[in-house]
């Protein structure tokens, strides 16, 4: 069979435990060989290749609802569910996505692509479910990574109270994105080592064998338990929060696994089962992996498991904030850094292994980790919050009302900021702006350049208040500068044209050398803006520019409400300065998935119609 | 001894435990008669007056940090730290606030207003301490209620990570604000159940009375646990997260309550201490409150415990919502209502009595609420999500990610939004017009009195996308519309005054009626409009307004940064409209407690100083 071929899950039903396995073997070379041409999530979906198996056998999509936590390891899901044949545009423009989608099947049932929503989400649906009389079965596949999040334990606490049907499976993995850190995590350590799947495996697959114990006798849990007795683990986790556990089970065992859902899936009331998954499985490279770099990656030789360069020598964003940091981190004993779960992702390890005291790895939970960096703070530390933009919205209360109420001096290091490219709508970050800049007390800084950039990250050390650095994904011409300057607060660059001034363009980041470069090339009288600091406004350079009564570009790549250009209307209007602004930025929708140059194209910001608007206002 | 003399706790050094009692006593009919006049947090601080005096008597504030959740329960602490005189001013513009302030006490060690956070902080300070090489304890304390906030557990699990030197104090009332729910309290429940502390309490009394086990015999709490042997409860919910557990313990037992906390601050690692109160301990009409009425009170009659009136006739905002929802509900069995533990404030409970299966606490859980009601909705249902505005912040992600991003049918109620006085700058809701604005999808509206509330959450019902519908504190006259209408979404509302029209205010919510009633009453020639829409805006009016070219007055007391005025900018700088606007909003500031009209005055926006401005304008 070719998996091009697949149109439903209904196929599972016919086959034998041994097609099933082939067919496993057949998922993972499909998903190596594809995504190793487009990029995507690997380690996360090989690891849940015989999961996905065995719950397409066991239950019935649509009817049933798997819910899959964030959505990136739900590929196989979407072969079994017929789109192996879109894979080759998997992430691009108007091709698959990289997370479910309601509009690409109706075996998506829930979106997501922040993490510990599949609870809360499996919790409402049984409650509809219940008050509509109806009958079917709610399966949520939640990460032990995802467990960190608070939300998980918000919803678990709730599920655990209202007593709903639902069988909770927890892929263990040992690892959300980076390796799990916290409490919870060494329990399910412990659960393992207390005993260890592999031999439960033996055992349980002898009395399997050996006992014909028909299906009758075993309907619901107790059934379950009876039969394995002690050989599955209680974990009191789960047990304090009203909710049954069983495991750990090989999550690799196809037999095994479609057994016991097959008997734990007509329990009454919510049931934890435990599977234990190898990420990466069945791909060397991934499987050694103990750093998250296989989690997201870029084309890749298959053979190698060496990406394929494009060319870009620049250096990743990311990394020039972590060499900045070990840099200030020598003069400043006080400097530490947080980070919710992605050391790899923000590419703090160079951080790590200079100051592995002064690293804390929070977890996925960025409410705690706010929270934390303004108590550090408070305590007289330098705190770096390393934060995505688009899971910083997940701390937006926490950086108001603990980190910028009480002015307290914490970095705000603001990863993939901006348009995110393939990753879509979840991801990008092109909110923060917006929900940071009414906050009182913060500066908001965005660096157009490597060099800059650790200007700015010394500068943010210097104020004795909140400031927040943004950076997006991508990378940058990188050398280390010299000697670290401050820059003043506030302080916007003009860089002005030889050809004269007849039009101002004001943008930020990695757009003011794009755009400055194809002005003077083109020899246009126009000046360009880095307007490096979003709060507080160059108030003076606004001034200026207003009495020269010219038009005023703002390229702003972020949402225009509320945005930069909303900043300077606010100031323009309130000190009477008559600036009238062309602006071009993300309107009012949630952008897609594709390259960013693509995703620009789509929103008319791409460079090319940008620079045919200037020059129609030019004449 | 006074109150009023207290200078800081180190006189308890010096009492007896008979001494402490009478303490006790003294604090509770001290709060009782002042917190009788001036309102406040009442059924909290009763409950912990001998849990305070406890901690002050075995901890040395403020080397050692005493970490107040939330900090509405930190009235006795206020007291033992000098500022019982303060009191006749609590929460009182320029008084005594109701919560913690850094800039009242060196003791007062962190500030809060929101749940949860103080787990997270005592792990800051833990981690600052140690990297320092200080040594002090650091003894956090926490409700039962508030460990149901995601967040709290985020802390624990990194808290039981990193082993940290911590003594917890959970402070167990069975009741966060209203009665908690969710799995967690029942296994509070059971714990109480299962070894009633009443009965501990006799048998460790005799214990200690009996033996004379030199304090050296048991520093650290391995000596607790062997002296206590299993007559405490080890919870299996923090032994899984790696903390050591122990309780309950009478919270009204000061003699038991400083042997163990004594015995128990020398411990390695993290620890718990689990102590029953009673919430109103010692006054009846709080003792008996099952509600959650006695939270939070105004002004009340010590004898009778009846409020004393203000003459104040109208319905509370909250109450008119409700009523409605009641009514919906009986036309659409598909309306269901979530509330983050505010059954009591946001007065949902006509809405439990009339429909007990459709209404759903869901703890303090705004993150899980939020993402449940885009569950349900997404189900089918047409969940009402109400929540009060400072807290919405903790949910922002889950607006954006999971309810606009999929345009999911939640009605959001947004309780409480705009200044809400004496609680002060940790609940004012104002933050909430700017984060939700650049969302897509979203409708926001308020409406200016309880007849267009009624219309706005019927006409909320009708959209198939997400409405946000925010309404105050205080109240309003009330009567029920004989026939509900739908309002077209993003219209305005214009009242022209008899006199002319030589200038427009803008404004929203209760202010419309009080600006219109002062400008007819003077008949000055002004349009009043009621801008009921913040999104969409009313577009046609806009256009309408500019082409009077008069000058147009914005009244939004909420921050100005991104709000009502910002969305008027925006549109009239894409559109040319030519507007200037005259603001009257929060500038970049966090706003102080006292009573609205005192803020208001405060920030120049009492409707005195805006009447003038007016004046001047029309000259």
């Amino acid at each position: 069979m070719e998996l091009q071929d697949i149109v439903n899950p209904l196929f599972l039903q016919k086959m034998s435990i041994k097609e099933m396995e082939q067919l496993a073997d057949q998922i993972r070379a499909f998903l190596i060989a594809s995504v190793s041409k487009t990029g995507g999530h690997l380690s996360s979906n090989l690891g849940v290749v015989e999961l996905t198996i065995a719950l397409h056998r066991v239950f019935h999509s649509p009817q049933d609802k798997l819910i899959f936590d964030v959505g990136h390891q739900a590929y196989v899901h979407k072969i079994l569910t017929g789109r192996a044949k879109d894979f080759k545009n998997l992430r691009q423009y108007k091709g698959l996505s990289g997370f479910l989608k309601k509009s690409e099947s109706e075996h998506d049932v829930w979106e997501a692509g922040h993490s510990s929503t599949s609870l809360s989400a499996a919790l409402g649906m049984a409650i509809a479910r219940d008050l509509n009389d109806e009958k079917y079965h709610i399966v949520p596949i939640i990460g032990d990574g995802a467990l960190t999040g608070g939300m998980a334990y918000e919803a678990l606490d709730q599920i655990g109270s209202l007593k709903k049907n639902m069988m909770i499976i927890l892929n263990d993995n040992d690892m959300s994105i980076s390796r799990n850190v916290g409490a919870i995590s060494k329990g399910f350590e412990q659960l393992r080592e207390s005993r260890p799947y592999h031999s439960l495996k033996g055992e349980v697959k002898a009395i399997l064998s050996k006992t014909k114990v028909g299906r009758s006798m075993l309907t619901g849990l107790r059934g379950v338990r009876d039969f394995f007795k002690d050989k599955i683990i209680q974990s009191s986790l789960f047990s304090d929060l009203g909710i049954e556990y069983f495991g750990p089970i090989d999550g690799h065992d196809l037999r095994k696994m479609i057994r016991i859902f097959s008997l734990a899936k007509d329990h009454e009331g919510p049931v934890v089962i435990h599977v234990v998954t190898k990420k990466g499985k069945g791909y060397r490279f991934c499987e050694e992996d103990t750093t998250g770099q296989w989690h997201g990656v870029s084309p890749f030789d298959p053979a190698t498991g060496k990406p394929i360069k494009k060319g870009d020598t620049g250096v990743a964003w990311s990394q020039v904030i972590t060499n900045t940091l070990v840099r200030l981190a020598k003069q400043n004993e006080e400097l530490v850094v947080l980070t919710p779960a992605m050391m790899a992702g923000s590419k703090l390890q160079m951080f790590a292994d200079n100051y592995p005291k002064r690293i804390f790895d929070c977890g996925i939970a960025e409410e705690h980790a706010a929270t934390l960096a303004a108590a550090l703070a408070q305590s007289g530390k330098r705190p770096f919050l390393s934060i995505y933009s688009s899971f910083l919205q997940r701390a937006y209360d926490q950086i108001n009302h603990d980190i910028c109420r009480t002015s307290s001096p914490v970095v705000i290091g603001i990863d993939r900021s901006g348009l995110v490219g393939e990753d879509g709508d979840t991801h990008h970050g092109v909110f923060d702006v917006g929900i940071l800049r009414p906050l009182p007390n913060l500066i908001i800084a965005q660096p157009k350049d490597a060099t800059e950039a650790q200007h700015l990250l010394f500068t943010a050390f210097k104020q004795d208040k909140p400031f927040a650095l943004r950076y997006p994904r991508g990378s940058r011409y990188f050398a280390e500068v010299k000697q670290l300057m401050e820059i003043p607060v506030g302080s916007w660059e003009a860089y002005e044209s030889q050809s004269g001034e007849k039009a101002f363009i004001l943008t930020y980041g990695d757009d003011v050398d794009v755009i400055k470069t194809e002005i003077f090339h083109r020899e246009w009288p126009v000046t360009v803006v880095n307007c490096r600091f979003f709060k507080p406004l160059a108030e003076a350079m606004l001034y200026s520019l207003a009495e020269k009564q010219l038009p005023v570009f703002v390229y702003e790549p972020d949402m225009l409400a509320g945005g930069l250009s909303s900043a300077i209307m606010e100031y323009d209007n309130d000190h009477n300065l008559g600036l009238h602004l062309l602006r071009y930025g993300i309107g009012d929708e949630y952008v897609t998935h594709g390259s960013v140059a693509q995703l620009r194209k789509h929103l008319g910001l791409d460079l090319k119609h940008f620079m045919e608007q200037v020059k129609k206002e030019l004449g």
